[in-house]
């Protein structure tokens, strides 16, 4: 069998693994970050390739706290239905769950740190902050689009999570331009659609990874190793007192069939 | 339309949400969690219902950093391939690679938590330690399979992660009976197969995973949390500094034909 | 940059595409298949390698057909939700479904499967079918596991699509000794188990994709490609007079608490 | 245990399973289908609503022929590199495969849908042919947005798929206004843009399932039907002579560093 020479381009610095070693960015896995960092620490660092100061750790922290579960949501339940009938695969429930993650449900802190980092880029390139916001803002409006980070459909009087985590953020000295602006976001917001539409935990989410250094395109990536560890709760619970068959048999009464739920 | 009474039967003890509250396990998100304690405390009090100590959370923390990353493993490759064709849905690049962590790579964890926890009953029915693993590794031989938790096909001459997260455990005094039941394991399977299979960083993860409370059947979820992280990580170069192309040039380059990769 | 010799080594049979040909099983697929074969035709050709024969393509359309919908399933749920939620990707909401195609539903074909496969091989080995069945049965029986393909939680006096599947083998005239070692199991399941224990759907699919020349570890592929349009259809419903919304609603109001689901 | 009145609201046309029938949209699965239709007319009647015409089926056949497999595309390549880690669960293989069915690939069907659904509309409110497509396509292109149905990375001069897929609509009479605005578009693309852009596969089917009866919102679910078969044999190769080991090592040959891959 002859052969072809390939050029030696793959390469990833995100990690790397040989007989003797495991590093990720370089670092040693064994002798630099196991037992010395937390799993937070580590994923920024694997993430950002910089290794986080104690402050953003403890920001990042508690973003991905406050994601991490929000009860029966459609995810969950995605994730509980998937292993009633595949009992032998959990990273398959655990990925229907996650499939769940999308534009509407969590994936929403991504259109809020795009939505920070235009403004940031705006005032980067002269403009002022209140102006950024107005303009931005209006396009959304005038698209016909939701402002991405305001309102919730369960937390109508405010999202509790939205308030502590801006406190933290302050309380760690990590809240900077990216706070600021969202905080003037939820004002012009006011302003501009006369109707209050409070701060949600994922608005508030996307401002605090932006100031711990997280592109807006990998934030919906914390909200998915948030949910991963509710999943991994909810179908825990599946394995010692199911839900689905009281689920079942809740859809079954709601039938004006007798569906096969 | 009519209606028909359903019985209140469906309810989650892992966490809920109300209008002005979000709550997992019982406790509030944002009063007593938020800002408090750290993703990998909370993702132990989502999956057990209790507040993990200290320690438990820092071997924890040990074990999602043990598995974060190991470099272009098919799983990361799985998810770098699908986003480079699925940009739209970071959840289905980061779900494509989550279904990789199966019975082979990383779903080995499992295979070792159940092994330490049958052990773990026949000691606890009156068998002595040594002659419950004795037992219990002479049917695994028998049945032709291969012992969970040893030997690793990069890492031959040891897991270096593997050590490392045992002195994790003793230095923070977890080390109990599963701890010294793998390591008979280790011994006893070297005596019954005539060759040296050292510890991998499964087995041991299983052991601490076990020490910390967490069922063996979840195991393989704390696997999924922490390959979370790393897949976001690989996600996020492939956005900066993309591995597929030359992925797809090497695949062509060592293909027979010319496949469409 | 240098680069290192490859041997050429990487090949499939199943299809490859080049400039101006795309190719499967060594068939041109513009050519040969296009227009020419239907999809559960070229299905088997891809699958098998072989072309198959009208009769052998209307018992797997039966097939197909039979496994196709079975109404608000667990899948056809978890599939819903995750497009309520991310209905930017229909591929992850389609593949969120299929992942509950498991061990439970529709992956008992695959246990239908391999026990056909298992008693053919006894016979080919010199063994009366009735003792083969009988062997086989009892080792399941005595396992403690349920005799695959038989029973089902809905169709309990017996599955319509079971009988209707044996009619079209007999029919096409490909029901050979697959269809009556799975007469032999039905009838001596029920004299092992003094239960009277119907076909079902999966084992009679089972039966019939091996006559065509399937094997056992692929039965549950064609269980997805036949629920795969199943549930193109639900998320197609979904996109015009959507479930979700009434699923939640009867889940709230069947809850002791109230979820956000 | 109490109990709470539901309104009797959960109901789907698609299909219904009660204890002695399976129905899918109003007729009987085992009287009125199994045995009669194929996979692809049960199809586009769940899909639909409607009982397709045989020219209809031919020509949804030849979309879901064209579409079924591409030799080691990153959707095949992602699907057994998820079955060589994860061999418990071809589902979630398959599924990892099916992830890959996104914007990039086969997901540019969807667009060219909704182009030519758009254009029709555009043409059923009172506006020429040529006047609506060049609007449409002029609006493409000054967003900077690629032109969804025309050109193929490997395909350059011209996919083959593409013109068959015409010419079997032709065939069989069901090429109407779909088709010829699609032949507007290649034209005035050319026109527009300077380049020769042929047609490729996902453009032409397109406008067959437009033709058939299928809205374009559902487009990308023909795709994901047809590339299931294909991975399900590129996992069956799998099984017999798995092409993974060798595209581990040959990206071991590719890499500068030695992954583990």
């Amino acid at each position: 069998m002859s052969g072809r020479s390939v050029p030696l381009e793959i390469g990833t610095a995100v990690g790397a693994a040989d007989e003797h070693h495991v590093r990720v960015r370089g670092l040693d896995l064994v002798d630099d970050l196991l037992g010395e960092l937390t799993y937070t620490e580590v994923a920024l660092l694997a993430v950002t390739g910089r290794r986080p100061t104690p402050a953003q750790a403890k920001v990042v922290d508690a973003v991905l706290v406050s994601l991490l579960d929000h009860g029966l949501t459609p995810s969950a339940l995605a994730a509980r239905l998937t292993f009633w009938v595949a009992p032998e695969a959990i990273q398959g429930a655990v990925a229907a769950g996650l499939l769940g993650a999308g534009s509407v449900l969590l994936g929403s802190m991504e259109g809020c740190g795009r939505l920070l980092t235009d403004i940031a880029g705006d005032v980067a390139a002269g403009a002022a902050a209140g102006d950024a916001v107005d303009a931005r803002l209006r396009a959304i409006v005038d698209a016909g689009e939701r402002i991405p980070g305001l309102g919730h459909s369960l937390h109508r009087d405010g999202d509790p999570r939205a308030g502590k985590l801006l406190a933290v953020a302050r309380a760690q000295k990590v809240a900077a331009r990216h706070v600021e602006h969202l905080e003037l976001v939820v004002e012009r917001a006011a302003a501009l659609t006369g109707k209050a539409l409070p701060l949600n935990a994922t608005g508030a989410a996307a401002a605090l990874l932006l100031e711990a250094g997280v592109p807006w395109r990998l934030h919906r990536g914390f909200a998915l190793m948030s949910r991963t560890a509710g999943l991994v709760a909810h179908i825990g619970e599946e394995l010692e007192s199911p839900v689905t068959p009281a689920v079942r048999a809740a859809l079954r009464a709601a039938s004006r069939i007798e569906p096969e739920v």
